[in-house]
């Protein structure tokens, strides 16, 4: 990768691209997240051989359905299914066989080579929130997204220290047409960000083009040979799984690229209301997706998705940060595992309407489960309000000053010999105190995760300051981050082969908005 | 203890009891938490024997000081301890050695036995915020706390359905004398509520009344059998036992009533700034603890505590809901449990001022901590805000709401052939919905945790009834419950022998603010 990036910036050559290197700020980003903390392991090996069983039943006996797409039907009647109209019913064993070939791990490339990520074993990569249709801030309230909203929050999650990833739909663009956004949504991942990023899946021919912009940044035979985008395909639970998603994966998995196969579930409505029927039905979702991705292209990277909610069976609304939906999460990360593929769930999940205290358990119940769960690639780490209908910029920088917490309680507990302390011990002797002694100086610098965000003042001074809550301390942030964000150096060459791709694409099709 | 409560029922005998109880409301209170989940286990065991070997080492080398109490250094001494002065050099093994007549578990009876509680094992049960000299409310903004707010506070425990306990010093009633402060306190959780409590640790003296109270109400006889307190004696970390909170513990453990031993820590300022240092300190601080207790009389109920907080290195301010916090409770929720004694930690912890999203981040990242931890005794659990210096109204139902997603995640995962939900998934089939199946209809009434507080209703609606946040709607519920509140029924001549108690006491002294 290193030699690619410098392949890329050499192409251009000239003085523009140094100078740019030059003059960029740069940006602190921690390294994803490599867990030393045990797993949450919830269920005992009865349970998870009870559910994979069920979920080898309900392939071969119920199926999935594989709608509008005969290509589809036709791999899966050679690969050994039974083929019904779109039904596919998949004989017990083929699908997890299929699957075999799905890497565990996989590298997803950033145009910054220390940016790139290792999505799969104890590694957890944090994006931000995906496809809001309303953004909301403290001082303009709720409201349709725009491009302009869409590029500052990619501007944030640049600068968001426990940020690895830029995500995709951060919020959805409703000033621009539904048929060109992925240019302009794909444009400000590329140029305003150097961290890795996603593709689109809302139509086949917009997955290609994400495939074609990125042989413009990375280049085209570097594409082919590594993964650069990380895109998501939900399933239409229960077991349905349609052409538009399909086509795109099928896009994605000929290009080597990475797809999260994701069945999206409001418990009680798309699967079963148990714990233990919905991870039977994911489960049987998601070993028809990857199998499937596998049959377009073995050894394919992929990852095993499940967005869960529960739900309020009085009004029907999905609800957040609840115990079931932790009990599926965890649940779910070990039947990933136990399959051998990275596993994506999780994320700064609330039902609140605002920023505050609801928003924050919620979230606060979902980041932590998804660390312990060991989630692998968290989509909606940050930003997520309302069950997702909005994109907010205070919490998306609250919750992003949360996300160091997971790296500081995923580092472990250190015991050599430094860590133990002894000498402290004796030196203060009881009654005494360490913030002065040799131990402490020695090592206060790192011992303990630092907010950016949060008030530890002593209660006169902040009631002097005004008595600011915490989303008024986060819109002053936003307001500082955006102000000081600066653009990664990129080489003009590409920057302009980029545009000029956008503008032609563009101007070959009539705006649409459906 | 259902035959104890009929004794104590039928002393008086009359019909006034009998009408009290029947015009209670019923109001419902979950079981203390029975887990069916695994306690996280962040520490292996080479790391567990080194912390382990290292705390002896300390007890040996370094010692212990008990301040003011010649009779515990006589103690110590026949013990077989190198006393120094007031330091206490414990030989190795030997606190451990007398830590094993202290119970693994005991039951904590309250005035109603349905709501005796079982402290150890795998049992967790929670009980409010303890010490704060503050209150707030959004009505009265932060203020000294009175008699007034106490009682509110019981009252609102009481009719909190997840807190299995009453708790002791709910906030510091300013308003009354420092030396008379006690009696009121537990006379409001004697007759406000009927949850198990805490007694009075400030002073031996007022130990004393706590358990002669506890006489009056529960029996004499009944009280020296039973436990039926559980009080909080802190260790003045670095390993420093004063001889008022020891003086308290002599009177509990004489009198067989349970004593929280509890270091207090601020990691960096009483103990290492390191995970492994401060495990190690906190496990000498409570062998030293417990084998004290054991030494006043073998057998005598304890517990293990370890209250930790984090610091911000800049300010000095004690900070919370942070990785290192929660290492240190994960690591010695493994010691207490190879120690073979109840284990309490964790809390509503946080160090905002307001009940904003900071305060629900940092509570929520504790509380979840806390259950993983394996904690058995959850002081603090609901009504905690800035460090503890204030117990604060919304916060306290907003809280106790989320500890029934406690309750839910610890009831683990069932797959009985009813959970499995193979039937529901063979009915629905690919493309349906589950909402009306048979299983769905049969299951649906327990299928999920259901908060009492928090907003799930449409944009729409919630806009149009005024966009309340979190603390506005925290605000109501409190005014609700104290309006509906009603006490629970007692005998009257239990209440006025109580109540002649406290006169008395008060008369024999004058009052006291220091």
């Amino acid at each position: 990768m290193a030699e690619a990036t410098t392949r890329r910036r050499g192409r251009g050559g000239g003085g523009a691209a140094r100078r740019a290197e030059r003059t960029a700020v740069r940006i602190e980003t921690a390294k994803y997240i490599e867990r030393n903390i045990p797993n949450f392991e919830i269920l005992n090996d009865e349970a998870l051989e009870i559910i994979e069983a069920n979920a080898e039943t309900i392939l071969e006996e119920v199926g999935v359905n594989f709608v509008d797409n005969p290509a589809a039907l036709e791999r899966w009647r050679e690969a050994g299914a039974d083929i019904d109209g779109e039904r596919v019913r998949i004989p017990r064993g083929l699908a997890r066989k299929l699957c075999s070939t799905a890497p565990s791990q996989f590298t997803q490339h950033a145009r910054n080579p220390e940016k790139s990520v290792v999505i799969g074993g104890r590694n957890l990569v944090l994006a931000p929130v995906y496809g809001p249709p309303f953004v909301r801030d403290a001082q303009g309230g709720r409201r349709y997204a725009t491009m302009d909203d869409f590029n500052k929050f990619v501007k944030l999650a640049y600068m968001s220290k426990w940020l690895h990833h830029s995500g995709g739909t951060v919020c959805e663009p409703t000033d621009v047409p539904v048929n060109k956004r992925h240019l302009d949504m794909l444009m400000a991942h590329m140029t305003l960000s150097d961290k890795p990023f996603m593709g689109s899946v809302t139509d086949p021919s917009r997955a290609q083009d994400s495939v074609e912009m990125c042989e413009i940044l990375f280049g085209k035979e570097f594409v082919q040979e590594n993964t650069v985008m990380t895109s998501l395909t939900n399933i239409n639970s229960p077991m349905t799984f349609d052409d538009v998603m399909m086509g795109a994966l099928e896009v994605y998995a000929k290009n080597n690229q990475a797809c999260i196969v994701s069945p999206f579930i409001v418990g009680g409505a798309m699967a079963p209301v148990s714990v233990a029927g919905t991870l039977t039905q994911v489960l049987a979702e998601v070993l028809a997706g990857i199998a499937y991705s596998q049959l377009v292209r073995p050894c394919a990277p992929v990852i095993f998705g499940a967005f869960v909610t529960s739900i309020d069976m009085n009004s029907g609304a999905p609800t957040f940060g609840t115990p079931e939906a932790a009990h599926i999460t965890y649940g779910a990360g070990q039947l990933a595992r136990r399959l051998g593929v990275p596993y994506r769930s999780a994320g700064s999940f609330c039902g609140s309407k605002l920023p505050d205290a609801q928003a924050a358990y919620e979230t606060a119940n979902s980041l932590n489960m998804g660390l312990m769960a060991g989630v692998n690639f968290m989509l909606h780490s940050c930003g997520w309000l309302e069950g997702g209908l909005v994109a907010d910029f205070e919490k998306f920088v609250m919750d992003a000053d949360q996300l160091g917490v997971l790296h500081g309680l995923a580092r472990g507990v250190a015991y050599d010999d430094n860590a133990q302390a002894m000498d402290a011990i004796r030196e203060v002797g009881p009654g005494g105190h360490y913030l002065g002694c040799a131990h402490t100086q020695a090592n206060f610098k790192d011992a303990f995760w630092k907010t950016e965000l949060l008030d530890y003042k002593p209660f006169e001074t902040w009631e002097e300051e005004g008595a600011r809550d915490t989303r008024t301390l986060a819109s002053a942030r936003v307001e500082t981050l955006l102000a000081n964000y600066q653009q990664p150096g990129m080489d003009p060459d590409v920057a302009a082969a980029l545009a000029a791709y956008v503008a032609e694409k563009k101007a070959s099709m009539p705006d649409a908005f459906m």
